[in-house]
């Protein structure tokens, strides 16, 4: 039961033949190319697949802690069969989770492994100067930057190198989690934590194709709640899976990734929505979210949503109850986008 | 005075033309074809048109009701002389309106009068396991399922089988409002109560169509606020029409569904957008929201507001005062929504 | 450092490459006429281009001022070398800001400048019955109304005669500022104030192209916040420039038009999105929303957001400061907007 079809065989054949069939048909000659396979990549990247690179965070301080990412060229599957040279953070996209605390002062050094083109870091979760500390890293080359964690929140991050569509488009994305200092009103009563991260995919490195055509895909990945080092930021659990924005990887069909919880725990789900473009409308199925926290800011709380409207890049904590064993899925209740992808399944069972 | 023009003779003369210009004047080859007048029905539906069956809610106990739907097939106009072969619930498209209280335990029977298709019911509302308690219903079949509506607000239902968007799209969704034990802080201001479902139609079972166009019609719909059949669930007015998904049925053009009021009358609507893709900004024109309640909770307020966001599946209680006789009309305020239709009207005068 | 480059010559021409590519590569045949300089004004509009006429405001009363302004034909260079024959409101698009204090009666007069079409007024900001007070005004006539503003918040307002969406979108929108009587909780906090309004282009006066693609341009402009003529509307800081909906009038490479603030100071933004047709998620680069109010309503605060969600022709006001000298964009992250023009720029330094 997959919610969709669009990246079936099934549903990719029948993409091609209705579009030609539009074409005559109705004189609409709009076609949908769902299958990029076989694209170019671009020359100083055509040989390139660079393994992920473990992102590093130490804390060095009581609040201070060094983060050293790279950015770096590497194949994903985004969906089955579909391989895409994805630009990304320590070969993941969207790239690793990072966890601090509020207030935290960040060392952060970018490692550029591209060989051709500049990237650069930019938190939605510091205060900085984005001409110098967001500035752009030369390909091979590292630049170091110090800011601060004044705000709690479910924050994205992104490469900030123009054309900046192309970079967030191609795979540089990711979030950060800002734990309050106080907590959160409902802390006592969560059983269980995931982070989901939605992002979508157009062809591949192309610019026009990205301002002006829908999504090819649309995915949610979930990313683990890893504890630091030196475990000073704690609170949460470890439940975690890695997964990168892959249609099917938080399906049911996928043992491996699928996020599992216990009949009557309470979850919560730290969500970003990436985009590059498009807003999400998150909604898990079969349940109500009883408390949500908008950008993940415990001062911006809600209750008994049946869905939650995230803006391009926006953020939120989002809290429910799974009362009965079984099988939920969670979607963006733009169902165009669920059928391109966004669907994930938290199983629940006593095991 | 229709605020747009796209489903009018006049207009649909228009977009063809002007789409055909523009194939030739500048390169662009996109068109968009408005009047999908002469589509094929599937097979096993082609000589299908159920009459609608009216829904069945019976209270069987302090917090108890039954209710009984049906899935079927049901020719709609959804714009003037464009007939849509739907997939609905009773008839409608949105389907009947649902009332409960918050903390009913709702005994809920689907018959499935698709001679071909499997349906299955999700209400936002409740708690329940996807997989058994919104599981899919055979053609000619009928399933039971039971759950509780554990919290207020103005959810969504909707179909559940394969390929999800499909369903929505061709029909099967609607409201159930769960009515909060303790009230709303605003009971006693409001005078008069509508429920507004706004809702997008594509090009006919198309998936295609459906995951990568623009809406052709994008359309509010009312329905009655019944009361119970005993009677038991009650604190609002009837004030009641009946619309399905159709263009022009909540304007000024139709008086026999266009909505009225009095002057200096509080207005509470319903509202909730079925999707299944778009977003909506909920406005009212000549007033502004003095009350407004996020998916319909009471304990997300906001005030004063001209324009609510709702997400795909997103509802809220919208409350404003309507000062002088005249004619206000509400709308998305994506205006290329409103020129497909998405505009209704409330006459207020004394009479 | 400019985030896109749709307008800039190099990227029109790599467009018009792409497109074609596809065309045969993919058998995509969507294209998209980036650049378009070349369209045959409506024969009535052919040889005109009317000065801006000054938008008047007086206050008569304590709780009564005067507005008069005019509706007419005047080109406005959307983008480096690409003219619009816009409608505006008083030669500008958007229009002239508007600010009042709560409780104000308007006398507001329409002075209809165009030959051939009518045009009116619809205030989000008041109370009024549209087919009277919002009424169409005929070419070379005039038409004065009066309506009270009894709300507070950041109000879109927009010429209402059909089709709405031509005539909101050849640029007759703008923003209304009622001021709150008891003001708002942060006011002490701010030290600098700008108001932007975000708009999106389509195709000249091409209602098939505004309502089924994609925007050509997304921009903000700034509008001073002026004084009233006799001063009785108080409380906010002169520090205007006054620009139209132009790609690159607010971005770095425009000294003229850029904004200006110190480091470290509370910046209020009074912000609205009057569409047409898409939603916005505001934010800006290097900094989190300490403040926001949405609509512009004193009640509706939150707190330490990314990124705000607005829909079409919603408002908010956003308070944020800018610790370090430098140079901060602000966008919708909607990142294929922010190609098509929607980024502004603050230079912060001590001068
Ligand atoms: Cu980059
Ligand atoms: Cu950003
Ligand atoms: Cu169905
Ligand atoms: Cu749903
Ligand atoms: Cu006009
Ligand atoms: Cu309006
Ligand atoms: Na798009
Ligand atoms: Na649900
Ligand atoms: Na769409
Ligand atoms: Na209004
Ligand atoms: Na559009
Ligand atoms: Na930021
Ligand atoms: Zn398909
Ligand atoms: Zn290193
Ligand atoms: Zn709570
Ligand atoms: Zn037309
Ligand atoms: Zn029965
Ligand atoms: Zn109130
Ligand atoms: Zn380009
Ligand atoms: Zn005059
Ligand atoms: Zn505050």
């Amino acid at each position: 039961d997959d919610l969709g079809n669009v990246n079936s065989d099934e549903s990719t054949d029948s993409a091609e033949t209705v579009a030609a069939e539009e074409t005559e048909a109705s004189g609409s000659s709009y076609s949908y190319d769902v299958n990029p396979v076989d694209y170019e990549p671009i020359e100083p990247h055509k040989d390139l697949d660079q393994e992920p690179v473990p992102v590093k965070m130490e804390r060095i301080g009581e609040n201070e802690v060094n983060i050293e990412m790279t950015a770096q060229i590497t194949d994903i599957e985004i969906a089955p069969g579909i391989e895409y040279k994805t630009w990304n953070f320590n070969g993941e996209a969207p790239g690793p989770l990072l966890v601090v605390q509020e207030g935290d002062w960040i060392n952060f050094t970018l490692h550029n492994m591209d060989p051709a083109i500049p990237h650069s870091m930019d938190f939605h979760a510091v205060h900085a100067d984005p001409a110098t500390q967001f500035a752009d890293v030369k390909p091979d080359e590292s630049g170091t930057f110090r800011f601060q964690a004044g705000s709690p929140g479910v924050f994205m991050y992104h490469c900030a190198t123009d054309p900046v569509l192309s970079h967030i488009a191609n795979g540089m994305h990711g979030a950060i989690i800002v734990m309050p200092k106080d907590g959160f009103p409902t802390d006592d009563e969560v059983d269980r934590e995931f982070v989901v991260v939605q992002n979508e995919w157009y062809k591949y490195n192309d610019l026009e194709n990205m301002m002006n055509m829908p999504p090819r895909q649309v995915v949610f990945s979930t990313k683990t709640l890893e504890y630091m080092a030196d475990d000073e930021v704690d609170g949460y659990t470890f439940d975690g899976v890695n997964t990168n924005g892959t249609v099917t990887a938080l399906t049911e069909n996928d043992a491996d990734t699928v996020l599992y919880a216990k009949p009557g725990e309470k979850v919560r789900m730290y969500i970003n929505n990436v985009g590059p473009n498009e807003v999400s409308s998150f909604h898990v199925i079969g349940t109500i979210m009883e408390d949500v926290y908008l950008d993940g800011n415990p001062a911006n709380h809600l209750e008994g949503m049946q869905t939650v409207m995230l803006p391009a890049s926006g953020g939120a904590i989002v809290e429910f109850t799974l009362k009965e064993e079984g099988s939920y899925s969670f979607v963006t209740h733009q169902f165009d986008h669920v059928s391109k992808g966004a669907v994930g399944t938290i199983v629940v069972n006593e095991s």
